[in-house]
């Protein structure tokens, strides 16, 4: 089961300055290409001073990524672990000093009417497990394989900007219901987030709005719990509008307004930007909307270096709008696969599962990747072509890790 | 829907002294009758500060109860809201030092050997959610129901000796097979507790070691993870033994020996405590084991009073060792019923379930219980009849919460 590594997994590690790293660090120490391994951590920005600073890569104030070899295999991201990708700075903590207080205007109905938390909190309660991961989750493995003058700007995330949470909230479909119902013509879901917009710039080319298609009406959660406790400002408290499936940034934070409406919102952030497009291109509205997350997985455990023999390799899995059908481990590069058993429970269609294949791994170098395959049958792609936003990715091959078994 | 309180339940309150409290309470300071109303919040005992003291009435140093009110709505009850139930006081902190190197020593099977949880990691991997139940919680419900000069000791637990909780660890039954399977004639999996014994008692006396049917070897987790997280002393780690289904005192911490054998233990917490039996007989062998939970139900909220009109009653619902079917609302002391929708994420057989019933409440005083069924059949009866322990108690009656709509 030794293996070199690939050609083009080799590039990925040269072109992300840690080959050095490779096949020295101990598991401890292990970390995905871009976690910033060998690299001091930075400290975490004050509205995140609660989490746990030893787990992230700090890529900027509103950019940490959850290091690899802390998402764990508990199944739910603990939200002191769990990354942070912000559009625009948080809002002042104020707004959670009363958060029943809160006040979000429901447009697009029969009744139109701005309700409380407290008011909604009232009105119905669920619940929902989802994969919350940001848009550009995988982006570094684009940035990576680029031709000489080609540039993908952003965030190199590499699988750290993502996790499994549990939310509680009212379904919206419960509240447009009391509300009379959407009105005639309605085609998608627009929510406003609450942020402070900054002084200077045109409020479309700042503020975070979103619309999603109206089909996400009986899936939509206006969520106050995030795992058990009241959502914190850094992930969208008191309020946030939780589209199951869908990437991060329609998850509008802290949000003021839920409108059912015929167009998209003209915000920049939906017009142009989260637009699949040609690395190179502009982004405009007639692209495909960075919406349905695609089926991906990573390995989580062994990372680095460790000793050979029996090792249980484990990963996550998830489908999007699609339960996880199986999952595949290979520990040479992708040569050969194995079928891995999910393991331990099932928290619904748009979580993740967990993985555990126990394997013989012998002395020397190994590549493991992980494969799935989602219930409708899509199964991911060896790589994904670079777009011009760097979205989306969802190749086996850019998260393959190697492993040197001792 | 407006009800008077049942002469049982008004016993119940009378006896729990807290009767003033009912009616003038807002929501934010409402508990269940036990949980210290009015009370100043005992200081969390050292080894737990870690804890969210709010969340807690505080028996003793080894018994802390969670808040109805904190049990929250999230399907998976926070390691800090999580409560503690200890036999023995935890050993020093220093076993959590280098949790790998922690050894256990695995008999009854052909190979016997002693295993480091580093090996064990090695072994396979599983993760299972639980509700994890001190076999006493509901003691008070019995203990109010008691004539005169009946008597049932323990603590007085009402709801909140409960949680549902993830952990991950290698299923037992992988480790005995790579030993060679169990030996001829075992009968039991019993786990013996790495307690720091008092000095001056009999082993036998205080030893926390538990025996139960060899029937569980499928199900029964070595676990290192609660909630995504190395368990914390405080809650048996680095090694637990989890039996999924089975009351909190056969979940043995800080496990040490886990062996197959022929005979339950002779230790006392085996022999002749967690015995079923009448009030004021002694314990022996020859009694019941509390082994499995049965179903059971509460509610979570409202409690103590709040606005009429529009409310949603929520609560959590579990069967043991069998998945909840159906869960039954009342909000006239259990003269109606109301079926209740099971929201949110369904984590298995051994989970609780959450329900979120929305209700017009009118103004006046309501009795609010709730009543779950599992698959197979088995309902909650009204009252559960006080035995000599003050176990197992899963009736709807004694957790109905008083609710005064204005």
């Amino acid at each position: 089961m030794t293996t070199d590594l690939s050609a083009l997994h080799r590039r990925h590690f040269l072109a992300g300055g840690t080959v050095a790293a490779f096949g020295l660090a101990g598991p401890a120490s292990a970390q995905a290409p871009a976690a910033g391994s060998g690299e001091p951590a930075k400290a975490l920005p004050s509205y995140v001073a609660w989490k746990d600073a030893d787990a992230f890569v700090v890529h900027s104030n509103q950019t940490l990524e959850t290091k690899r070899d802390r998402i764990g295999s508990g199944i739910v991201t603990p939200t002191d672990r769990l990354f942070i990708r912000n559009n625009v700075n948080p809002p002042s903590d104020a707004i959670v000093a009363d958060r029943d207080a809160w006040r979000v205007e429901i447009a697009g109905v029969t009744q139109p009417r701005t309700l409380t938390l407290g008011e909604l909190k009232r009105m119905g309660l669920t619940s929902v497990a989802t994969v919350l991961q940001c848009s550009g989750n995988g982006r570094k493995y684009m940035q990576d394989s680029l031709q000489p003058g080609q540039k993908i700007s952003g965030t190199p995330w590499t699988v750290g900007a993502a996790g499994c949470v549990i939310w509680t909230g009212v379904p919206l479909r419960a509240v447009v219901d009391a509300l009379g119902g959407p009105v005639q013509g309605a085609k998608f879901v627009t929510g406003t987030g609450g942020e402070d917009l900054p002084a200077g710039l045109k409020p479309k080319d700042v503020m975070v709005e979103r619309s999603v298609p109206l089909s996400t009406l009986d899936t939509v959660l206006l969520a106050w719990e995030l795992n058990g406790e009241p959502i914190p400002l850094a992930h969208g408290g008191p309020l946030r509008m939780i589209v199951p499936g869908f990437s991060g940034v329609n998850n509008v934070k802290y949000v003021k307004a839920v409108a059912l409406t015929e167009q998209e919102t003209e915000a920049k952030i939906q017009a142009t930007s989260y637009r699949m497009h040609g690395v190179g291109e502009k982004g405009a509205p007639g692209q495909p909307s960075i919406w349905e997350q695609p089926v991906r997985s990573w390995i989580t455990a062994p990372l680095g270096a460790g000793a050979s023999g029996s090792t249980v390799v484990t990963g996550v899995a998830f489908g999007g709008m699609n339960a996880v059908a199986r999952v595949e481990v290979s520990a040479d590069g992708g040569k050969t696969w194995v079928e891995a058993p999910l393991v331990g429970p099932d928290l619904g269609r748009y979580a993740w599962r967990l993985f555990a294949l126990r394997m013989d791994l012998p002395a020397g170098s190994h590549l493991l990747a992980s494969r799935a395959t989602d219930a409708m049958g899509n199964v991911q792609p060896e790589d994904t072509p670079p777009n011009g936003g760097g979205y989306s990715y969802n190749g086996w091959r850019g998260p393959a890790v190697p492993f040197e078994a001792a």
